[in-house]
């Protein structure tokens, strides 16, 4: 996207040189970035879909942790990922960026090479955004804006529907995990967390092959994504614990029940879970996994009551902290 | 506006108590804060105007200048503002929070009750947004989501158009200027600083009543902002010192240069700046100053070349270092 004429200063070469790196361009942009704001044509036909997820350093990430490409990827992967969650398809994003005073042009450049990969990668553009001081720590905020013309909310699963899973979790939290302890991750954990694809295309090929009740991305971990399903739609989520599909560096792990406790309350996955009528997946799945390279499993079935419950043939028991786990809780990613 | 059912925890009652002190209704929301996204029916014949603005503690305000509530107000004003420089009506904003882990609930309450107030004194509403933790300087980044037939921008301004300026400007930079020097600020000024108006009921009547070619908000300030319309027009801006409408409290500056000096460098002022066809404001100028009760001045012309000039039969003179003046530059509000 050719950024609209802006005045000369060292704020507007920052700002200039951002908008460079990320390199993208969306569709139906009538007023392209470098204006008071967007401006964009919208279809007739579709709802506009918005979400905003902030992504801070010393809470979400640490500079040790990710080069600062990543950092612009991942914050971009979460906000789109919250698209993915309505089956809704981008229609760009404005990133508002707080950096230090002594904040080096290159490290913006690094930032917006991140953002503009992941972009791409999911085929949307810069819309807009804001460029201002913070005191000390880097914060990104991304705000998606998509399109859909029969967005898929949280609050429609019913008694008797089955609930599905795509890909595989708990990646994301081995590489937080290993961080922690100081050590280098697992090099799939790490991709899993700087990486994570926002199933944006599977969500709405999902929602065009079966009858879905209830979606979301597991943006807070399983356990807790799953609750909240149960709580908007008034029931409970049964999930067999067997089932969960392990992401490759836990399955590798001595003990089950760390592995477990990593894939149900680790957050930053971004796969998707949902709920559909009963049989609506099964003849469409060998079709999705083909398509999408990634697993679609069955994981469970809604039934009356509130929140989620998990069995296990095997004997595989939930971490006992497990329903206390709380994304907002202090010293989390410590 | 109702929000959506959300699981048990304390994250979600934060989230909660935030969304009930803004207590607002957006128009034509499908799916209101609480799910993975908001969903707005879009009517078919307007496009969708998108800005965000970061508003940061220790940079933009200090907590002992402003109460919470004020800061809410001010961070949503701001993100409003910019829909108000496309003519654009809004549709409701996102509001992400970043605020240390020791913050009160009450602290979160007031704030919404901030950014409510502002949301309701422009008839629009909150459509979602993100809460997350921030290592210690609280951060409000607004997303603000507009509609507009005819979306105006800062390029279309040519010679011999007329350049008006809505309302009068310092104001808010009075006031940071007294924080900055330790003295409590007149109350005027104070208040230009914690409630500004987003121009947006002007914008739209001046949009319907006048041939604008180019449009902007004061964030930056008179001098920077004019240069924002020069550079994205490619004319230069000439500006009439003398007919510049200072705020109330500027006029009793003793030093009518410390005066120019912040009513055109200052910041954060939110009066509108544009420019119109020659002779086509005139004629309504006066229904315009009855309507919104705030003034409307003719303070120049646009001419062929680039940047702002400025022109004083009186001999004022504009401040030395005014084409260096960056908002992007350290320290500024300290």
């Amino acid at each position: 996207m050719k950024p609209g004429r802006m005045k000369p200063g060292p704020e507007f070469d920052r700002i200039r040189a951002f908008i460079a790196a990320v390199r993208t361009e969306a569709a139906s942009v009538e007023i392209p970035p470098g204006d008071d704001a967007a401006v964009i044509r919208w279809p007739s036909d579709e709802s506009v879909v918005l979400s905003s997820d902030a992504f801070v350093e010393g809470v979400h990430f640490k500079r040790a942790w990710l080069r600062w490409e990543a950092v612009g990827y991942r914050a971009t992967a979460a906000a789109l990922s919250d698209l993915a969650a309505m089956a809704a398809r981008p229609a760009g994003v404005l990133v508002s960026l707080m950096v230090p005073p002594e904040t080096e042009e290159s490290m913006l450049v690094a930032l917006g090479e991140g953002v503009g990969e992941c972009l791409r990668r999911h085929e949307t553009g810069l819309l807009g955004g804001d460029l201002a001081h913070s005191p000390s720590a880097v914060a990104i905020d991304v705000c998606a804006v998509g399109a859909s013309r029969r967005p898929i909310g949280r609050g429609g699963a019913s008694e008797g529907d089955e609930i599905w899973l795509t890909g595989a979790v708990g990646g994301a939290a081995a590489a937080v995990q290993a961080w922690g302890r100081s050590m280098e991750p697992d090099p799939r954990a790490r991709a899993a967390f700087e990486r994570p694809t926002a199933r944006i295309a599977e969500a709405i090929w999902l929602g065009e092959h079966a009858d879905l009740t209830a979606l979301i991305d597991l943006s807070d971990g399983l356990a807790g994504d799953a609750r909240q399903i149960a709580a908007a739609s008034e029931a409970r989520l049964r999930i067999d614990l067997d089932a969960v599909p392990l992401a490759p560096p836990l399955s590798e792990y001595a003990s089950r029940d760390a592995a477990l406790g990593l894939a149900l309350a680790g957050g930053e996955d971004y796969e998707l879970l949902l709920c559909c009528e009963e049989g609506s997946l099964e003849t469409v799945q060998a079709e999705f996994e083909r398509r999408f390279e990634i697993g679609l499993t069955k994981v469970g079935v809604v039934e009356e009551g509130e929140g989620a419950t998990w069995t296990s043939a095997s004997g595989a028991r939930v971490p006992a902290d497990l329903d206390g786990f709380d994304h907002f809780a202090p010293g989390r990613t410590e």
